[in-house]
């Protein structure tokens, strides 16, 4: 059998709800049809807004894939009462994961506890919590995905900040059970990155591939110096390609916080991601 | 022969002028005179203004010491033109440390050209412009001090975001010639800084150890988010200890970038560098 029309070249392309993060997550379903996206990566905030029941089904009618589900983690309590709030709300993500009908829940790790200044022992929490995780994640389909941050982000947000101590973390575990995030935002800059983006396909790892720009000069809050590909310093055809010849040959994901983004009218914004994508990442993906 | 007074705490202590940004160079001197503060880091800008023979002699009847010249770099021409600018310029560094009686000339190796998205590029010309550099640095006895600078400046400042990355392009010339520089600001998040500083002292290879911390969050301009150690997030304890165990022996140098302290007179700011270089390096360096 031949199918009349070429595959579209939007096959890999799932938006990020925090993109558009002021649309509710119907109107991001919609905005994805009516665009032609055929697969989103919902946050929390937006399924939790709508009922997870009801997420799942509207999702699942408008007949779009969920590539991935943002975001689990902030794993780095010092306390056990802190330990066990972020275990029991991770728990809690597993399972909005499975119902959503994702296998990929990503996680951004945390940073120092409070007042804490010792990096090194913050990442063994990471190390231990994850070893908490993992075998309620696995018994429920879901694989733990592991995202490097830049290092601006390291004492607030993430402890991993590149690509090689993200599959560090992950060795420990089944290829199925913990794998990671490439996001061109984040690891642009590793002079490290081809070579762990090749291990990581060797040790099938990649669970994501995340596009968007890191825009100069850098926003005055850091985390809404994320672009549109094209319009910052990334360089997405090579970056692109050692992905691909990594082996990866799943969704693509567009995540991006920009105010500007955000202010601007959702479909196009959906059409500008559709354009840069085609013309600044598809062809090397 | 025996002293009767213990030799001063702050023996190992350099002021970088870039602390007391608004300070001639005589001010800075004075300061540090007045501090008990036996070394300095001069910037360019500073020794121009006074002129490079007075500012040596300046220094040098003052009884201080140069720990580093701050800076040369700034070697990521594309074109021709620039490059030939960048190695005269350089040169003219190395001549300028030289004349104050320092080895060490840290270099800022540049970011991005203009327009360029190609930071593997960027790189390799770095590669290429400290080849040019490295015989004459090494005939006017001048180390060439490579700083990795944290990756939120790779795109704009400095293409070398790690010690480990430093050190790759310091290995093909002479541990004498090529050196690295441990500054916490830029290096603090590093999942293999304890690793690269250990091979940074096993190569012989630490020209310099500078001081300041990581002040959260990041400020609108991120240049100037550096603090007096102990306002921010870094463990000096911890990669003081590091350098200190990979062999160095060398100066300290306080170098920060922060408005507020620029603002501040100048002799609080010196020996609020001294309690906190008192407290949080000095039992561990």
């Amino acid at each position: 059998m031949t199918s009349n029309s070429a595959p579209s070249p939007f096959a890999r392309l799932s938006l990020n709800s925090a993109t558009t993060k002021k649309l509710t997550l119907a109107e991001v379903v919609d905005g994805c049809v009516r665009a032609g996206i055929p697969a989103i990566a919902p946050w929390r905030d937006r399924v939790e807004e709508a009922g997870l029941d009801k997420a799942a089904k509207l999702i699942k009618d408008a007949g779009l894939r969920v590539s991935s589900l943002c975001r689990g983690g902030f794993l780095t309590a010092a306390d056990a009462e802190g330990q066990a709030a972020a275990l029991a709300d991770n728990r809690a993500a597993v399972l909005e994961a499975a119902a959503l009908d994702t296998r990929e829940l990503f996680l951004v790790v945390g940073g120092l506890a409070p007042g804490e200044k010792d990096v090194v022992a913050a990442r063994q929490r990471v190390a231990d919590r994850l070893a908490d995780l993992v075998p309620f994640a696995s018994e429920n389909g879901i694989r733990l995905v592991l995202e490097p941050l830049h290092p601006m982000y390291a004492a607030d947000r993430a402890v991993i900040s590149t690509l090689g101590q993200a599959l560090d973390l992950a060795a420990p575990f089944d290829a199925q059970a913990a794998g990671v995030a490439v996001d061109t935002f984040h690891v642009w800059w590793d002079p490290e990155l081809k070579a762990q983006i090749e291990r990581a396909g060797r040790e099938r790892r990649i669970a994501s591939y995340q596009v968007c720009d890191f825009n100069m000069p850098i926003a005055a809050d850091p985390l809404l110096s994320r672009g549109f590909m094209g319009d910052g310093v990334i360089d997405f055809a090579t970056i692109s390609t050692w992905v691909r010849d990594a082996g990866y040959a799943g969704d693509i994901e567009v995540e991006i916080f920009n105010q500007e983004i955000w202010d601007a009218d959702g479909d196009v914004v959906m059409e500008t991601v559709k354009a840069r994508y085609a013309e600044l990442v598809l062809p090397y993906a």
